[in-house]
């Protein structure tokens, strides 16, 4: 697959050149292309700019609001219910998880549930605001039905996925950002690119046979589960997609379950939704509301230094810390540059002439 | 395998009675009678009366303080930590929980950790506490380490088990209880009783190499965490494990990690613990603290019922909620009475003797 490879700031100054022109108020452009590159930085490039066409398209459909009146709508000390006015996912995601902080400095933790979004690119950002805070962030998100239930041949949950980032002292921070499923979906569209098969236990079929056809999804079929099926504990999964679903939409009025808006522009919005948009949840604690958090953090060193330097299977192969892979690949990526494939090149190319703006590409 | 029936009350009085007899006040001998039977009603046979004998060890061992003095640490508006003096789980957890909910009350949510506890049963007796306030309960805890990380050969965490209970109007709640396993211990314990294989992707053996051999833990093999190996995600299952271990015990001051103290009494204590006992954390997050209660149930009956509603892939097999199968083995309990193996009758005749109790069996 060929590559070429540009700077961060030449892809921070060009998507925010792009949310500009879009509309959205400046700060916002800023903030949107902070959020959707810092996935390109962690290596989860399904989420990254390869997306900012995406959002564009939504932006035509007239379903992303770049001018939002972003609102609490609801709130006790220590919870808020925010309502996104479709604005951007990537611009409403920070100033809710802001909000949970806020309500976290004063009575020790925030809880905000947001209706009313769209795609919120990474989760991991989102939840990674805490930590300057000596706070725990949480972060999760429904979003469009991919995913069958364990006995289910329907779609419906999205990868609706979990987001936990825990500070620690000297050792860099505990951060888990994972989909609900047993494989990103993004995970899927890199073995498409390359035409292969999917490892079994990814994907069913249309009629809920096990399939290893990397574009089973395409033709009706589903993600599973993490557990993938019911004996390796696929109705954990489910459950934990569940969760994810009703803290995020059906604790704020969104849109859950199969009636979660989809991504994709060209596919129609679900008949009868029963609440508005995507929904997210964000939670921050404050460490010192439990114990000091030099203690902590402490601890949290003395935590990952001993699961770091648990015995191996394969001495090539150590034992990793939620967060060590894609904080390598934002070392490297900061340094050497973040690769794009000619497809993703082609498509913002084609991208920059629609609207009128300068490429690097 | 042999089984006999007892009525939950024949059942319910000697547990009270030998909690009594291990000098438990007499509120504390109901209420962990209470808990620990909660699981028998609903088919958790692994972490119901089959474990009375270990409490009853532990207690023998000096581990467990049958009159604790469990206090507040630290708190905030929507925190508290909790010593729980060395009581039992079944008691002090029920009492973190009440904790949780009080601060609900007052702003909002409430969140609970807990050190210096033991084993409390099962997770969802005390996240269900919450819905009879129109609250959704979360219970978590650590355990003492029986499953390796992925690309670890060694046992680093507990089965360190998440519930969450969510409440709805005209349909039952919806409850989520899982070990952040592939497998509960419990499930393999079966296993091992019928002298079967366990299935590939719920143990590894010593070395690391996957295994079926359901007695591989007595030979320091290992249970895997959800997702079973990493092409199947069990590097969010650990991350699942890790998340319940820090919020349970290194928020707490609890022992984290390899160092969590065992169940089995004459398994001695871990060197070096780095905190005190068993943790646990608890939620309690008032619905109408993000929207009217009454609406979110009615969306909840909706949930429930278009997840119940989905197509099945076998018509035989329709879609659960998580709470379903407990839930119909609890009617059935209730009605027909708790079915013991002789084995655990044995167990049961010896300890009444030893403590010198009435006994029904």
């Amino acid at each position: 697959m060929n590559e070429i490879t540009f700077s961060y700031e030449q892809l921070y100054h060009y998507t925010t050149s792009i949310f500009s022109q879009m509309g959205c108020r400046q700060k916002d452009a800023y903030l949107a292309a902070e959020v959707l590159l810092s996935a390109d930085l962690r290596g989860v490039d399904s989420h990254g700019i390869a997306r900012l066409t995406g959002y564009v398209r939504l932006w035509e459909s007239a379903r992303i609001n770049t001018t939002p009146n972003i609102a609490i709508i609801h709130e006790t000390p220590s919870t808020a219910v925010i309502d996104g006015d479709e604005g951007l996912g990537l611009v409403v995601a920070p100033h809710a998880m802001k909000v949970a902080m806020t309500k976290a400095r004063a009575v020790g933790t925030g809880w905000v549930s947001v209706s009313n979004s769209n795609h919120f690119g990474i989760a991991g950002y989102h939840a990674m605001l805490a930590l300057e805070e000596d706070m725990i962030g949480i972060a999760m998100t429904n979003a469009s039905a991919l995913v069958a239930p364990t006995f289910s041949m329907e779609r419906m949950l999205g990868t609706n996925p979990i987001a936990v980032a825990i500070p620690a002292g000297n050792e860099p921070p505990f951060v888990a950002d994972m989909a609900t499923t047993t494989a990103a979906n993004g995970k899927l569209e890199i073995l498409q690119r390359k035409n292969s098969n999917a490892p079994e236990g990814w994907l069913q079929d249309k009629d809920g046979k096990p399939s290893t056809n990397a574009h089973e999804l395409k033709s009706g079929g589903s993600l599973l589960p993490l557990g993938s099926d019911r004996v390796h504990g696929s109705h954990k999964g489910y459950a934990l997609g569940s969760i994810v679903d009703i803290f995020s939409a059906v604790l704020s009025g969104g849109s859950y379950g199969p009636w979660a808006p989809p991504f994709p522009a060209y596919i129609p919005l679900p008949e009868n939704m029963p609440g508005k948009g995507l929904g997210h949840f964000f939670g921050a604690m404050r460490i010192d509301a439990f114990r000091k958090a030099e203690e902590f953090k402490e601890h949290m060193d003395n935590w990952i230094r001993r699961f770091r330097s648990a015995q191996p299977v394969d001495p090539l192969q150590k034992v990793l810390i939620p967060g060590d892979p894609e904080r390598a690949t934002e070392q490297v990526r900061r340094r050497d540059g973040i690769p794009l494939s000619t497809s993703v090149l082609d498509e913002l190319k084609q991208l920059s002439e629609k609207m009128n703006i300068e490429h690097p590409f």
